[in-house]
């Protein structure tokens, strides 16, 4: 049935969904009919969108939901969250109200520098290399001028260059370990084209000086440990006091709970992975690149050799405080900022956030969710929340109408929910 | 302007965006008609998505595209992707049609057992703790066995329940470390139910023993080294010639680039974030929760100790190999997979693969995109392939004309392309 295309991507968007139906849907054209469902009418727009990613066939909606209440440094924010899984939203606003009245959260960037390195093997004298680098570093700099014009006029550029002596760990391995401030835009596309214009220069150099050495490669890192954002909320234990549960008690519950993920790692992963729930609705919402982000942070937690918690909890002398730290490499022009229409929107909706106030909404933002997990799972536990907001999603499955809905909320108003039980329910409904 | 709201949640969507409209966007009614502009035409297909998540407002668009091509097990596939970077799908497509004509990509699923903990807190004599847990194993077992039933009808349920001792670590602290079989579906309820439930009997019965034991939280892990997954590619090493590069040059420099990976975590995060691009656009375009995925494999990524590449190559007996190993806890049936239509045409397109062929598509997508990536990058280097398909997307900021793109298209085939060479050619065509 399926045969391999040549020219697949010179095919225009009609061609392709017609290739598609003809090899994996059987020529049904109702698979066509749900693409086109999806498209907008406005057909600017939809181009617009086509053109961000190659062999587009149809636009993937993500519910953009908002979180009102989150007070910031003092400031009002509502927060963008573009996320597909129910009870997030819910929880961040949730979490936000509850600290709104106690204080709100704070929130500072510690640092905003930007890494890549251009790695390279070289087969000499250890010494020579490291002269030759001295003496080549003013051409090195030199060479990205042009490329650094604008970031300069913005306030950015080239921090630095350090050659470092990998060989300890692999023979023959040295690179350029480059640094760079991209004011309010990832860089990527920055800090890509100056590492591959430095390879080039110091390749070029290199060989006039009779040294035999070899690019590798040269590349940006999402490893941004010197990008590092902190978010915080305190308060007093006693205003911590939830229902029958005492200040003190839920303190100390919530402190044994972020130990607990700082000590074993099965818990660790599930309880960041809270944050970033949190965290990448944000990042989608707002244009960035939440693999990136993703992948900086998770390496962060494990940077002391074992995947440890990213948020950290404390009570001393009555004052309970719950903290995160967290490494973001992200901007708020260029990239899909200054071109999805949403986007816009988000950015709009935050008061048009330089880098760093971006930075600290995230954090808080993963902060405020890892807050009403941590709460929930040590009070009444996650499934009672979850599985209430889960109940519309399982009634939508079955196509349940507005009656049904509403004899189902009541009958499991009281009742343990689960799929089964919400099918056995409905299918009785309809006996 | 902002200011604290109460009873946001029950305001009808209308009311929502009214409510942000006056707070943050001064009235502004453009906004709300960029929002609207997302809005499907079809109410019932709008309340749908509406109902995923709350306090929704707007669908935000990331792209469908889809990478013909991949041979796998010698079947071939066409991939959908949800991607918002551009240069992702076109480097699956190339990846995949380069594997096409040398044997394609084999995939195995190694494991597929899922996991789970009851955290909890003892006081009293070890020994007394394990003697009552052989004792009420049983009971555990029992206490699911109406919430297991159409797990077990599918094949799955639970698996073992291990009480672990982790006092070492952190005093009096203990969990049941408990696994689970959960066939097509990811699982993530049913076993946060059965956790809970675990946790309920078991503190009941402790009480009853007289023994000293509290609860701190139930909850499934996102770390599933037990679930895993390998894709693999290999050709001769001659078949790797690219261009003027040898065969033999191109693979050891490929598996150099790997070893650095390996020893660097700078680069290795970087590495692994390009194989994620392509595992979460299939994780997205299926349904799952990328979040869950991206912890769990990062996670796996760190898990010697250091952060280290997830991917390995060598070449023996003039064979070039390449493959992944990743953890991957997805499911092709359950939460969104019934419920978004997009999700059912992936599915769809995948010939309705089970969630063991899923892990396998996914892997191979990441091992292809990390192939491109890795080969990209030691041949011409990141940019200038990056920077052609990002070309579009600058052009489509300046709103330029289908005149202007032909010309710019034309103009930059041999010219360096940057953010600002754009922007300056763009305006001296307008002069």
């Amino acid at each position: 049935m399926a045969k391999a295309v040549s020219g697949f991507s010179k095919l225009n968007k009609t061609q392709k969904i017609d290739w598609l139906l003809n090899h994996y849907f059987h020529g049904d054209r109702a698979f066509q009919e749900v693409l086109q469902s999806y498209w907008n009418s406005n057909n600017k727009l939809q181009q617009l969108h086509d053109e961000f990613i190659e062999n587009t066939i149809s636009n993937f909606y993500l519910p953009l939901g908002i979180a009102p209440n989150f007070l910031i440094n003092d400031k009002l924010h509502t927060i963008p969250m573009v996320i597909e899984e129910s009870s997030v939203v819910a929880a961040a606003s949730n979490a936000a109200k509850f600290w709104l009245n106690r204080g709100g959260f704070k929130a500072e960037v510690i640092s905003t520098v930007k890494n890549g390195q251009v790695h390279f093997n070289f087969y000499g004298e250890k010494q020579a290399l490291f002269d030759f680098f001295k003496t080549i570093t003013p051409k090195l700099i030199d060479s990205v001028q042009e490329l650094s014009k604008n970031m300069e006029k913005r306030g950015g550029g080239l921090i630095d260059i350090v050659l470092t002596d990998k060989t300890s760990q692999l023979e023959n391995y040295y690179y350029l370990h480059c640094t760079f401030e991209t004011v309010d835009a990832m860089g990527a596309n920055f800090i890509n084209s100056c590492l591959e214009q430095f390879a080039q220069t110091f390749k070029s150099e290199a060989l006039k000086e009779g040294l035999d050495l070899e690019i590798v490669m040269s590349i940006l890192s999402n490893y941004v440990p010197e990008c590092v954002v902190k978010a915080e909320v305190s308060c007093k234990v006693d205003d911590l006091a939830q229902g029958e549960m005492q200040g003190s008690y839920f303190a100390e519950k919530f402190v044994r709970a972020i130990a607990i993920a700082n000590v074993e790692p099965r818990r660790a992963v599930t309880h960041n992975k809270g944050i970033m729930n949190g965290i990448d609705a944000v990042v989608l919402a707002t244009g960035n690149d939440f693999r990136a982000v993703e992948a900086g942070v998770h390496a962060y937690a494990s940077k002391n050799g074992q995947y440890q918690s990213l948020t950290h909890a404390t009570i001393e002398n009555g004052i309970f405080r719950f903290w995160i730290e967290i490494p973001l490499a992200i901007g708020t022009v260029g990239g899909l900022t200054s071109l999805h229409p949403l986007v816009k929107v988000s950015l709009a909706m935050l008061q048009k956030p330089t880098a760093k106030e971006l930075m600290q909404i995230m954090a808080v933002t993963g902060l405020a969710q890892n807050f009403a997990a941590v709460k929930s799972l040590i009070t009444t536990g996650i499934q009672q929340g979850h599985m209430k907001m889960h109940l519309m999603n399982i009634l939508n499955q079955m196509q349940a109408t507005d009656e049904e809905k509403q004899l189902a909320s009541a009958h499991f108003k009281n009742t343990t929910i689960s799929h089964s039980a919400v099918i056995e329910y409905i299918e009785s409904l309809r006996k």
